[in-house]
Parts: C-alpha cells; structure tokens; sequence
C-alpha cells in the first residue's frame, strides 16, 4: 500500500529522476565497440537469494550497469516452503521494471550440481522450468537448444574444490569438445582464479566476471573498500540484447573487479591506450623532461618496472594523472613498464610503452 | 547454496565475528532505566516488502538496535500470486536469527485499512492470521486480547489526510475510551507529525518513531544525509521482551530521527542533562570566562536564545565539544538556552540551564 | 631536515607519482577552446594566511586546478613582526614548484583599501614592491603599465558593504571609463553577488570566482558540503599563460561555485550542450516515450519548470544520468527547462531545449 | 583583513562554537588517571613546516587533543631567508590561542644532529634561543636545567639509521647515565621501531609517539587511511600542565597510532579491561552460549589465537560489539586471546581474558 521504497520508487515514473540516479561508469573502450557492463550471476528469495527481483534492477540502473542476468539455483530451493518453486518467476516478475530503464535482462538460471560438473549458468534462455531434469548433460543441451550462453560458475570455489585450483574434469572436456561451454567465471563474488585465464585462452573461451550476489550489492560492495561490483566487460557492437549475446559467443569480454582488469592481451592493450595519455613535455632543463601522465577512467592503473632514467613505479589514479619526470631520452624512445593490475594471464600482466606527446 | 551473503553470514556462528560488525549507538540515558533503541514498522516480501526476513534483523543488528518488529499487511498482499498468504511466516523464519543475535523480536502486524482509522500496527501479539477479519473493531479487541500494544501509523499521511494533519475521528475516539490505543507515530520514514506529541500527551499515549521501511534501510538512511534509521526509544527497567512491553504501555518512550528528538519534558530534560557536560573555566580574564561544553551522544544538540553576555547560539556536535565564552556573571547564576531540536510538543522544545562546574 | 611531508614530498620528483595525485575535473568545454581552472584569489604568510607559499601549489595540483595566483595584501601586514614585507616574495617561492607541475602560476597581489574602492587584484604584474605606494589610482595605473588584469574583489562583502549589495562608486566608474578595471568577483569564499553578473555584462569586464583562502582549502571546500573551491572557468585557446591572460582581457569567463554555474548566455549555452546527451526512446508504448539523459560533467544540472507531458523537475547528477519519460509529441517537438543551477543574469538563468536522439 | 579561515575564526570567540567542532576522542583510562591525548613533535614556518603556528593549536583543537608540543629545529632554518631565525616565535605566537582553546602548548624545540645522536626534542623548557649553541652535551644540560623532558626521536630513521634498527650509541648511553634522556619516540609520522618498546622498558624511560607534522594532519591522517594522528597517550593526575609533565617523567606513557596501541602490559591490561565489556549470555543451548562482546573505545581491538571451542579470532571494531559464540565449559573458565593490536615488547602482544558476564 505504502510503496515508499527508495529504490522501487524508480518504478513510479513520475518520480523516478528525482529520487534515483544513475551513476556513469567510465570504462575503457575498444575501437569501433561499445563496452556493456554486465553482472550475469544474481540470486532472488525465488532461489537462496534475501530480495525481490525488482531490486536486482534497481540495484544494476544505480550502479550504471547495462545488463544483468538473475540466475536462481534450480536444484536448490531452500525457501519452498514459503515460496513454491517457480523458476521463472523472478524474470517474468523483474522483466518490465528492466524495460523502463533501459536494462537488458538475460533470462538466466543456475544449474547446480556437484563437483564435477558443479555450476553452471545457463544464459540467454527462454525457459528455466524445462530444465529441472535430473541428467545433466540433457539439461545444458535442452538449454543450447533454447540458445544458450553456458557458464562454468567459480570453478575454483573451495566449498567444491578444496585445494582452490580450478580444473577441468571430463564432464567439461566433453561440453567443451562438443560446443556447451562458452564462459568460465574468472571472479566470483570475492574470489579470483588466475588459471581460468589460460583455460579461456587455449579453448576460445569468454572469461566473466560476475557478483554472485545473494544479499545486496551496497553491502557486500560499498566504498571504502569497493567502488563497484565485480562484472564482465562485454565488447559489443552495439547496446542491444542481441549485440550483447553475439559478443558473448565471440568471447569479447574482460573482467573489471576491485582495482584490476583480467583481459586477453588483444583486448587489453587497445583498453589502455584509450584511457591513458601522455601529454607534450612542458618543463625541460637538458637533462630531464616532465610531463604529465592521465587516466580517464574508473580504473586506476599501476605502472610498475620503469627502466633507469625513469620513475620506477607510477601508480596512475582513477580520474586522474600524474607527472612523470624522465630522461631527456625519452624524448626519442619509449618507456617500457608493466601494468601490475591488467592480468592478461595466469602469469602474465599487460606490457606498455608510453611516449611524451610530440611538442 | 552458495550462502556467502555478507548479512545472512552473521548466521554462520563460526564467521560471524569476523564478517559483521554491530555499531553501539551512544543514546541519552534516563536514571534507573536502559535506553532500548527500537524500531516497530517494517515489511518484508510477505506483504509489499522487498526483502526476505532475516534482512530485517541483521540491518538491526549491524544498526546497533535492541528490538524491532517486522508488520507486514494483513490486508495487502500484492506478492500473493508468488507468495501464499501466511501472516506468521516472517515471524516464524526471523526468530531464531533474532534469538542468535539478541535481538528481541516483537511478533506484530499492520492492520490496513482506509482512513479512518488507517494503519495500525498491532505488536506484541501470538497470532497474526486469526487477525485476518473484515470487521475493523473485531480484530483490534481480538488483538488486544493477545496482549497487543495497538500504534497508529503515520496519522498524517497525505495519502490518506490530504491536508497532512493528524485528526483524530471518531473510531480513534472509541479505541482510546476503550484503552485500545497505546501508541502514535510521531515519526515515520521519512515525515515527522507535530501534533502527534499533544495529542499523546493529552491521552496517556506513547509517541512512536519509525522507520517503515519496505526497500532497505541502508539506501533510505545513510550517510551523508543520514547517520540513523527514525526509532522509538524505550526506557525500560531491563533489555528483556517483558520489560519493553511494559515500558511501552507506561509510555515511556521517545523519537529519534535524523538531528532531532521528540520527547515529553519529564523525559527530555533527564536525557539531556545525561550527555551534556560543563566544565571548570579554564580561563577567566576577570571580565569573561571560558569553559568546556560537551557532549557524550549521538544527537547533537542546537542551543539558541543564548541570553546577553554569553553565546546566542551553541552547536553541541555529536560526540564533540564547544568552548562557551561568557561573562564572569555565570559563574553565579545559569545561562538559559531553547535546545531547538528537541521537541517537547507542537510547538515547544526543551528549555535548559547550563553552569560551568565548580571550581 | 625532514621534510616528509605529504604534499612538499611532490617536490621530490623521485616519488612524486607515488604519493601525490592529481584529481582531473570534468567541466564543460566551449567548442574551439580548452576550459582553463582557476583560482586568482590566495593569501598565505606573507599577507593574513596560514601556509607557506607551495603549500597553495600542492593544492592547487591535487585539486586539478590549471592557474593560480597568490595574492597577498600589500598594505596589511599583520606578520611584520616575524616576517619583513617582501611584496614578492610568496610568487619567487613558489614558482619553481609551479613549473615543476605545470601550474601556472599568475604574478599577482592585493591592493587593499577601504570601501571605496575596497580590495583590487592585481593579476599578471611584474613587480609587486613597486606598488606598494599611497595613492590608489597611481597604484592601478602601475599595475596596468605591468599588463595587469585588474579584478574588484567581494564587491559585496558586508564588512565593507553593510547592505550586502555591490554597487559601482565614482571611482570605479572612472576606473571602467579610463579601461582599468577588466573582472569582478561574482562569488569569493562562500558569497555570491548576483548583481555582478549585471554589472559584467554591461561594462563588458569578466565575471570572476575565487577561493579567497587564508587557511587551507581542504577545511573550507571538503565533502560532504563541497567537491571543490569556487574558480574561475577561463576559456582560452591554449593552455599557456599567454592564453590564458588574452581570454581574460577578453573576458571568456565564467564562475564554478558549490553546484552552481554562473556564466554569461552565449557561454553557458554551448556548455550545457557540451556535457548533456539525450539517448534515443528505448522504450515507446504509443503513448509515451522513454529516453536517458546523460551528464558527463562533475557539475550537476537542475532542470525544472518542465511543460506538460514531461517531468516537471529533473535532477541530472554529476557523472550521472536519469530516465526520461514523456509524451510522445515530444519526439517532434523539444522539451524546455529552465536549469535553475545556471546564472545567466541577477535575475535569469539558462533555458534549454531537450529532444531524444533521431532513432 | 578578510580573516574568514575556518579554523583561525575560532580565535574569534564570538564565533567559535559555530564555525568548529572538537572531536571527543574516546580512548581507554587507566583507574585514577585520566588519560591525556598529546603530540609532542610538530613543525611551523619557523623552521621547514609549512603551516603558522596557529593552525597547530587549531588542529590540535579539532582532533581532540590535550597538549601539544611546537618543536620547530634549532639548527635547521630554510627559511631564513625570508623569516630571520626565533626559535621562541611559534611558542609566543601560539600560546594565546592555545589559552583560549584550553590546549595545553607545552613550550618545546627539536635540537637536530647527525646520528649520533640524532635528533632530540627538548620539552617543557623556558626559552629555545639560549639552546642553539655548538656543543651537544652543553644543549642537554642548559635544556635540562630548563626543566626539559629530553625524548630521542625516530631513532630509526632510515635517513639517519640506514638498516631501520634504533639503537643506543656512546652518546645515548652517556644520557641515560646522566639521567639526561626521559623518553623515545616509538612511533614517528607513518614509521614505527619495535625495538624501543624494549629500549624504554630496560632504562624506564617514557614510549612516545608523535605526528613530527610538517604539512597539514588533515593530509597526511584522514579517512579512509587513518582515524587519527599518531599520538601519545599520557595517565596523568589531572589535566593540567603541571600533572602532565608529572606524568611523563613518571613514564605514565602509552603510543596510540593507526589502530595499534603500544603500552607496556602494566598499563595495557587495565587499559583494556577499561573498554571492553562481556555481557551475560543471552543464549544457551545446552550445549554452547551465547554472549555480547563491547568495545566502547576509538580504538579496534583484533582478538587471535582462541582455543578450542571459541571462535579462533574476533575482530572487535571501535565503538562496536560482536556476538561471541562458545563451549558451555567457557562459563566457569575464561577464554584466552591474545590482542594482536596491542604491542607490548618488541615481540609480545597483550594477553587477556574473557569471561560472560554472572546471570
């Protein structure tokens, strides 16, 4: 009756612009793609999640997200007592809230099974109910058959790996082998696993990144020590479910959590060199240059391994810049340096030249 | 499956320590008694609420709260297509999570209807179903019958008082002749109802403050705007369910919300001088003196029509102090200053007396 | 011996990357020219302030600030005791560390009389010493023979106004008509003057905002109630001190105070259009549409006064976006606001024209 | 002329209770004393600090502090140049505002040496001037004939102590000898020495810390990264001068930086136990119980190493509680921690003990 709700006001639309707003996420950019940010692992009160499905919206429009994906546990029901299982439910009860603010709701769920083949969501569905079948492998076909995207969830979860270290089984050789895996979550929630870079690398895999979030964002991930959500950067053409999905399928996606980016070197050089510029030297005294160095986005970048001549370590904050002071050299050659937080492998990070601009 | 939520881990014993953090609040305190910081108006997904249960009690807990009540609608069930009606359930699954916690849980209900009468809130009851009536006056008897404390919610909301003035009709008339009212909301969510303090005084009712909440409490009252929920203070002779109950049938209760308290005189006056303190000169010109004025609480304190020869206007901050200079005549008599954000009645706020300590 | 400190560690350029950041303000950029951020108004221990001159070079950079002048009074020397006048000494201290972060750093100081005419900067002198002399109209004639900008500083200030409203005295008539007055302080410290835009427009001279700061930038302008110093927005081919001082004398201006803009139409006009996008309709149900608008600046735009079939208000956060819905006519017709945030006059502000993007 | 700072209009005393606010800083007492919040190494233009000497008081005011000492270096002037050399100056300067703000402005310098012996910081003397002469000893003794408290500061230093190691040299040990050196600074800035817990344990002299500030507090010790400055803790009769200094030759000292306490274990275990309170268990399952754990102090304490049946670590925040879970047998025996934030030697953490409350 009372609907005052914060955040649930934003359905009302005649209220919306004055009591929500959207925050605006800059993120690097790949020449002749938009980057969607995206959150596709999300639970409800319509599996072990604590929120309404509404919420999930609302919580993804403050945040500045393009798409998301609510994927409640079939197998996993603990509320059925109180909520009788319906698996789709929470996209039919949150699609049109998504629709008024321009939100692109995958129609998703999470297949939850013991380790091996343990999690794997299922995206870009049509309809979850149809996949409460027992036998596993007929589950993600029926789902393929819907069109879907499939996703290994936190292969390195020690509630199912005890050792933490991500590995594939049969079960996943053979989804791989024949065309059922599409993705593997590098970041769960608070989690990373370094060598799901290099399994995504050698079998043309998506690597995502994803909150896994039961309770609510603000709470699990709020300044000081968050500025946003763990989520998978998706390289698309343009801002529309299907560009979404195609981009997916192509694998044109990093993974954006704390103050690091995982991504494939092909995608992570060109995000640097979008955000990061070097301006012309405005102080010379023969021996040395200045110039100051910028960052336009959200991700602060941490330059480490400077040769002699040259600040040994920059730490290039968000929204913001630095001076570097070098060898007058460096007016002809580049400097060389290591991005320490741009993981580009399970043992690699992104190698970068930066040059002053010409005078 | 994946139960990581930050909240509901508090339920894990084992982390809970580590995981979730419970801030004291620093409140007044009245002599002989314990200041219990309550909160008696909030819904769940068992009526228009957006979260499951357990929420509500770790929000309390993380908020530094004693006692809350969750009063989901008996008459309004807008989830009802997912969610079977079942007045009792967010009772039945908060409660042992509230045992965990020390949270005294107050088993309760919102009786909507029209206005008049409105929204009451019936608390304190063993059985929110058999509340499920038509008959309005039927189900406040059935109710008090279970020992109920019967509030009266946001008496002046527009939605329901287009002139935002709480008026008493005639069934309000008939519910506090038969002593089946025992509580007004002064505050709620986000509104404040100042004729709600005469109109409890006049009738030996508690005035009550509340957060109403139906989204969460950390997007609707946090900083910078925010550094509390609006609640009911209780001064009760213990921290037990029976003590608060008997304190809110003896009306001893106050508001808090955002900078300001409503209290009674007989109450306000204690609870200030519990927090406030002066101290010696510690300088003395031979003309004026100057001396500490501090503040313990968590409420500031906004003093004005300081007298000639001392400040016009003091702002206690919220665990901080002032210096006071004044004329060396207080050293004798009192500086009399309004506490302007204590309110004592539609239009009275507490009067007080401040005196540098003895030398 | 140890001068560790934060901000002086900038100087050590070893470490300058590593301990100072710069923050880059989005503010909006006029086509052709590139959006200068200034402060020609600060006081430090060689007039009434509280720090050594670097110290405003240090704030200066990690406020993202491009020009400063330090302007310290001539004729008020409230530190002669301890520190002999040497008009020139704050700009011969500071400079260096200027170059060495690519501030520009405005010869500058403060003629300091009684109203009238009150308090002049003088800004891009050569010689500050030298103006150090009786007579008031010698003094500017001086200072304009240096190429000075001549700014009449807190034309309102009520220890020199009591009314609190700037009003031109002969002198300054004589100073316009003899072409020795260039800029005016609309806003200083935490005043504005909104006659002076008037007064700008109409004598063709800059409006002009500054920090005025005697103590330190951070205790006067931090969050939660600021995001920045009031400045001077200065519109200049270049960002070079020659740029600079010719947008200036041509007076493409304009003030940032709190989140307020004060500028002249023609100025403010492209600037809103700089940093607020429509997006296309995303949703369209025959009836009406829905669009984001989206605002790249770190200056919020309050737009209200909205006619029928769209929002009345709408609140557009820094780096932020809202929903839009409205009618559909609205895709033929654009909608007008007012953004009452925008001061074009003492009496106006700016009128927008909003339309969704073609789809 | 336009005295409008922030924190100097507090010497405005018309104005000061509105324009600041002094923070109560909640730090643990010791029975019979109170505890005074003191920093005795600070700097001003008077010799490389970058603030007058005012803006200390002022800081000091804001912060919460008791005392604090101005030690700007006898030997080391850059600033010569433009403020002739008086060494008395930011006391004579200070003290005034310090009276009015009742901070206790213990008159110091910094007599500053190569290593050995380092730099010395001579407090509660009577006038600095007759201190700067070439021979150290001589400075000592004339200090000590003052009445000074002589504490040896940063005595690892890695500008002065290349490994990081304090340690004692002739020099040193011919103060102790003499009975010439009182105190050691444990903390300096952002450094700590472990060592000189058991430096001042062997040789009963006083542990200090201080912010040896050159800069600004609010930069280098604000939120997110710090609460406060580092500071010393002093457990003296009264708050006053003269019991201060009664205090610090007594040894009465504590170090409170970051959120770590060093205090020897006479002094840390009441100091504990003067904070954090067990409440009764609220629960009991027959098997485990259920209790409250307080901390009612700024400072966090970091409980580890539990035994078996209690939970192995609990983290109990400032101002904040946890729910402690534990074996029925922890009624009748208490349960051991050590506080791993509490130093107490250079390789011991406090050891207490935890019991619930008696029903």
């Amino acid at each position: 009756m009372k609907t005052k709700i914060f955040l649930l006001s934003i359905l009302l639309l005649g209220t919306i612009s004055l009591s929500a707003q959207r925050r605006i996420l800059n993120v690097p950019e790949l020449p002749g793609y938009v980057t969607l940010k995206c959150d596709f692992h999300s639970h409800t009160v319509f599996s072990d999640g604590n929120v309404w499905p509404t919420q999930r919206i609302g919580e993804a429009w403050r945040d500045g997200l393009d798409a998301i994906s609510i994927t409640d546990h079939i197998e996993y029901q603990p509320k059925k007592q109180y909520i009788p299982s319906d698996h789709n439910a929470a996209w039919n009860i949150a699609k049109s809230t998504a629709d008024n603010f321009n939100i692109i709701l995958v129609h998703g769920t999470e297949i939850t099974r013991k380790m091996p083949p343990g999690h794997l969501n299922a995206l870009f569905i049509t309809d979850a109910d149809s996949l409460n079948r027992p036998e596993f492998m007929e589950v993600i076909e029926a789902a393929v058959r819907q069109g879907a995207f499939i996703q290994w969830n936190h292969p390195g979860w020690k509630s199912q790996e005890p050792d933490g270290i991500p590995k594939f089984y049969p079960v996943h050789q053979e989804l791989i082998a024949k065309g059922l895996l599409h993705g593997i979550e590098y970041s769960n929630e608070h989690e990373q696993y370094p060598l799901v870079m290099d399994m995504c690398r050698d079998n043309k895999l998506a690597v995502m990144g994803n909150s896994d979030v039961h309770g609510l964002i603000i709470e699990e991930f709020s300044a000081p020590d968050y500025s946003h959500r763990p989520m998978t950067l998706v390289f698309a053409k343009e801002r529309t479910h299907e560009s979404l999905k195609e981009a997916m399928f192509a694998g044109r996606t990093a993974v954006w959590y704390g103050d690091h980016l995982a991504a494939f070197e092909m995608f992570a050089a060109p995000l640097f060199r979008s955000v990061v510029t070097a301006g012309k030297p405005f102080k010379d005294d023969g021996k040395s240059i200045w110039f100051e160095l910028s960052n336009s986005s959200d991700l602060p970048m941490d330059l480490t391994g400077g040769p002699e001549g040259a600040p040994a370590e920059l730490k290039l904050p968000a929204s913001g810049m630095v001076v570097v002071k070098a060898d007058r050299k460096y007016l002809a050659e580049p400097i060389s340096y290591n991005v320490s937080n741009i993981i580009t492998g399970s043992d690699s990070v992104l190698r970068v030249e930066i040059m002053p601009a010409k005078m």
